[in-house]
C-alpha cells in the first residue's frame, strides 16, 4: 500500500519495524518526559508553537498544495495551532489542571471510620495515539489539539498521518521533533507514522495507553471497536459526526431575516462546507419569507474539496439527500457535482423531518444544507428532540422570544448551544466545548477544543500516608510550585 | 429463572413488562429531577440518608441474614453510607462539581479569531444503571456510591440487586423511593430491577445514559462489551479486581516487623478478605524474620462467606494457587477449604513471580494472600512492574528509604498508593480515588468512591453568546448560587 499525495509525490506506509522502534522509543519516554516538570513541558510546547512559525511559509506552501485549502485560511489555521501550544503552555504554569486535593488526617470525620491523610494528583496516562483529520491540516493534525494537549499532559504522541496530505504531515513531524529535542525533551516523545495498517497495529499495542480521532463516524467507530477489543482496554476519545443543526424563530426572521440569511450562506459554504460544525440544517418559519431570501442568496463560486475521498463521498450523500422524495433544491451553483462543487441548498418541510429524521438529518460533508420549514414555534421543540448527539445547535431568536424548552432540549443533544452565532469557528478558550453525545463524540464527558481537552490524557492518583519528600511536588504542603489545591473540600 | 435468598424466600427476576415501566419512568423522571436546583437534590440525599438511618436495625439485620456479615460490621457499613449520601449533599450545596467556566468576549484574543462569550457548566446525563456488588451490602449497593453520585448529579437511577442480598435490596429500594417522593423528587426517579437478563436487557436500552458497576474482571467485562456494543455506547464506570500487593522493605522490617506482620493478618482477614483491596501480596526480605513471624501469626477462626458462589470461586482459585508448584502453605487454619474457610497464608518467592506473573498476581477473592520473599531491595522496581492495574498499592519504608523510584513505578500500575498503612477501609472523603488502570478500572480517569464520583454521571455544555435570562443559573454574571467560577481563565 502507498500513499499517493497530489504533489505527485510518493510516501511509503511505516513497516513493522519501524512502528515497533517508534513504540518502543515512545514508551522509554514516557517516564522521562512524563517526570519534567510542568514549567519544563510548557518550554516544549512554546519551543513547538516558536518552530511552527518559524517554519509558516514552507508549511503553509505544502498544506496549499496538498489540501487544496487557501493560504490565507491555511496561515490563520496555524497561528491558531501555535497559539493552541502555548495557551496549554499556560495551563501547565497554573497548574489548575492537576485538580490538587488534600484531606489532612481527621479523626473526627463523621464517615465512622477516621480520615487518613490523602492527597491526588494527576499523572500522564502513558504515550498517546493520534489519528489525524484531513480537514485541519494544522489545527487538528500532526501538531494539532490531541497532540497539544496529549503532550501538555505528559504522554509522548504517536500520530499516524491522515493520507490527505503525507508530506506536510512528515514535515511538520520534523519541525515538531527538532523543537521539542532542542527543548530538552527526551528522544521519541514524538513519532509519525503513515498507513492504515500501521494505525491500527499501533492501536492495539500494549504500550499505547489512549487514543484521540476526528473524522467520520464510521471510520471512528471501527477504531474504538479496536481500542475496546483489546485485552486492556483503553480510552478512545473520538469527535465523529454533526449536523448541527440551526433554529430562527419567527421572531428572529421578521426582525433580521437578511442578514440570517447571509451568515448562514456563508457559514455553510465556508471552506468548501468541510467543517465538523458546519450548519447542516437550518429550520425557519413557513410564509417568513426566509426561504425567498435563501433562494436569492448569492452562493459562493465552487471550490476544490480536500480530496478525491472526501469528493467522492461528498457527492454520493449529497445524490442521496437531494434525490430524497421530500427534498427539493432550492437553489444551486453551476455544477454541484463536480470536481468544484458548487453550493447546493436544499429544502423540505418539518413533516418530513419527523417522518425521516436518520434520512434527513445525516451529515453530508461538504458544501451544502437543508432548510426546513415549519409552520409554529411550538413545532421547534419536537423537531429538536427527533436529533441524535451533535456537536452544535443554534438558536437565533429575539430576546423575548419563549425558547427556555428548546434551549433545554438542546443542550441535551449537543455540547454547545449557540444564540444568534454561526457554529464554524471554533474558539480555542477555556470553556469551550467540542464534544457532544454519541456519535458527536465517543467520550461525551470530554471535549477536543479548548484547555480542558488536556483532561483526557490524565489520570489520577491519591497518595495516602506519603511523607512529604516522597509526595509529588504538587502534594507537598509548602506547594513550591503554587498550583491552586483543595485542601480539606476547599479551593 | 429465581432468585432464591438464604432466608428461604424467593424473589421473582424482573419481567419484560416491569422493565418497561421503570424505563419509562426513569426517562420520564431524568428531565424535571435534573432540573431541580442543586440544593433541591441536596435534600433528596438528605433524606435518604435519614431514611437509612431511622430504619437502620431493620436493614441491618435483615443484611446480616442475606450476607453472613456482622451486625457490628454492617452497622458501620450504614452509617458511612448514610455520611456517604450526606457528602454528596454537600457536594451539591458547594457547587464545585459543575466546574463553571466563562470566558467574556474578548476581540482582541490571540488565537487568530475573536473569543465568544462563552460559558460551560454541567449537565446530567440522563438514567444510571447501577450494578450492585454482593461485598458491601450498603455502601456499594442499592444505597450505594454509585447511587449517591448519580443521584446527585441530577439523574434518575436504575440500580439492578445483587443476587446475593435481594430482600434487603427490595427493602432498601422502599427506603429510598419514599425518603425520594418525600423529599420532592418525581417519580421514577429510583427503580431497582432483579435477574441478569433484565441487568442486561437495560443496559442495552437506549434510555440508559451510562452504568456503574462493581464486580469480578469477566463480569464487569461482559457488560462492558454490551455497553460498548449499543448503536449509540455508553460509559460503562466498571471496578472490577485487583490484588493490591504490599512492598516490605528491610528497614521496615526490621524496625517494625512485628506490627507490620500483624497489620496485614488483620487487613487480608477483614470480612473474610472479601474487599477489592484486599491486600493479595505481601513482599517481604528474606531471612528479615518476617515470614516466622507470620508462620506464628495468630489467624482468626473461619468465618462464613457472602455467599455459596463466592465461596466456590474462592476455592477454586485458591486451589489452583495453592497447588501452583511453587508455591508453599506458610500457615493455615483448621479448615482453609470448609464452608466456613479458615484464613491461609501462601508463600513463594520473588523469582517466581518474576517468572508467573499472571498466575501468581491474579485475585483470589477471600481469606488468603500470598507472601514473597525477595533478596535485595533493588528487586521491589522490577517485581512493581509486572503487576496490571491495581487499585492500590503500598510500601511499608522507613523514612529514609531509597524507594522514590519504586513510589513512580506504583502509581502508574495503581489508583492510590499508601505508605506505612493498610489498604482495606476506603475513607469517603474529596481527595479520595477508588480506579486505576485496567483491570482494576474500566475508566481509570475516574473514582467510585469519594466526591469525584459525581463526574462520572455530568457532561459539560457550553452556551455560546447568550443572553443572561437563557442560560442556567450558575453560568450568570450575577451568579445567584454563589458557585465557584473560572472567570477568563482565572479561579
Amino acid at each position: 500500500m502507498t500513499t499517493v499525495a497530489p504533489t505527485g509525490q510518493t510516501l511509503s506506509p511505516t513497516t513493522p519495524d519501524e512502528l515497533e522502534r517508534i513504540l518502543a522509543s515512545a514508551h522509554e519516554a514516557a517516564g522521562p518526559f512524563g517526570r519534567l516538570l510542568p514549567s519544563d513541558r510548557a518550554r516544549v510546547l512554546d519551543a513547538i508553537a516558536d518552530a511552527l512559525e518559524a517554519d509558516s511559509e514552507e508549511l503553509v506552501a505544502l498544506a496549499a498544495a496538498e489540501t487544496n485549502l487557501g493560504t490565507e485560511r491555511l496561515t490563520g489555521e496555524l497561528k491558531r495551532t501555535a497559539f493552541q501550544m502555548r495557551l496549554f503552555g499556560d495551563v501547565l504554569r497554573d497548574g489548575d489542571f492537576l485538580d490538587v486535593r488534600i484531606d489532612h488526617e481527621d479523626l473526627t470525620w463523621p464517615s465512622g471510620v477516621p480520615r487518613p491523610d490523602t492527597r491526588r494528583t494527576k499523572i500522564p496516562v502513558g504515550p498517546v495515539l493520534v489519528f489525524s483529520a484531513s480537514n485541519f491540516p494544522f489545527a487538528f493534525s500532526v501538531a494539532g489539539g490531541d497532540t497539544a494537549s496529549a503532550l501538555a499532559a505528559g504522554n509522548p504522541v504517536i500520530v499516524k498521518a491522515h493520507s490527505g496530505h503525507p508530506q506536510l504531515s512528515a514535515r511538520t513531524a520534523d519541525v515538531v521533533i527538532q523543537a521539542c529535542l532542542s527543548a530538552g525533551a527526551p528522544a521519541g516523545v514524538f513519532g509519525l507514522i503513515h498507513g492504515t495498517q500501521a494505525g491500527s497495529d499501533a492501536l492495539k499495542d500494549y504500550r499505547i495507553k489512549a487514543a484521540g480521532f476526528t473524522g467520520s463516524i464510521p471510520g471512528g467507530r471501527a477504531l474504538m471497536n479496536i481500542a475496546m477489543s483489546r485485552p486492556d482496554p483503553i480510552p478512545f476519545y473520538g469527535e465523529l459526526g454533526s449536523n448541527n443543526p440551526v433554529f430562527v424563530t419567527p421572531a428572529a426572521a421578521e426582525a433580521r431575516g437578511q442578514s440570517i440569511a447571509e451568515g448562514y450562506v456563508a457559514s455553510f459554504t465556508m471552506g468548501a462546507g468541510q467543517f465538523c460544525v458546519k450548519p447542516g440544517m437550518l429550520f425557519v418559519p413557513t410564509g417568513s419569507g426566509m426561504l425567498e431570501k435563501l433562494r436569492n442568496a448569492a452562493l459562493p463560486a465552487g471550490a476544490r474539496m480536500l480530496n478525491d475521498r472526501i469528493r467522492e463521498g461528498y457527492v454520493e450523500n449529497l445524490q442521496r439527500l437531494s434525490s430524497h422524495p421530500n427534498v427539493d433544491v432550492l437553489v444551486q451553483g453551476l455544477a454541484p457535482f463536480s470536481t468544484s462543487p458548487s453550493p447546493i441548498l436544499l429544502a423540505t418541510k418539518s413533516a418530513h423531518v419527523l417522518e425521516s429524521p436518520r434520512e434527513l438529518e445525516a451529515e453530508c460533508f461538504g458544501p451544502t444544507s437543508l432548510v426546513v420549514e415549519y409552520d409554529d414555534l411550538s413545532q421547534l421543540v419536537p423537531l429538536a428532540e427527533t436529533f441524535e448527539g451533535q456537536l452544535t445547535a443554534t438558536i437565533h431568536g429575539e430576546d423575548d422570544c419563549p425558547v427556555q424548552e428548546l434551549v433545554r432540549v438542546l443542550s441535551e443533544k449537543a455540547g454547545r448551544v449557540l444564540w444568534n452565532q454561526w457554529p464554524t469557528g471554533v474558539a480555542v478558550t477555556y470553556a469551550q466545548h467540542h464534544g457532544g453525545p454519541y456519535p458527536a463524540s465517543t467520550a461525551a464527558a470530554t471535549t477536543s477544543v479548548g484547555t480542558s481537552a488536556i483532561d483526557r490524557f490524565l489520570r489520577p492518583v491519591a497518595y495516602q500516608g506519603f511523607p512529604q519528600h516522597l509526595l509529588p511536588v504538587e502534594l507537598q504542603e509548602e506547594n513550591p510550585l503554587g498550583v491552586p489545591q483543595m485542601i480539606n473540600g476547599r479551593r
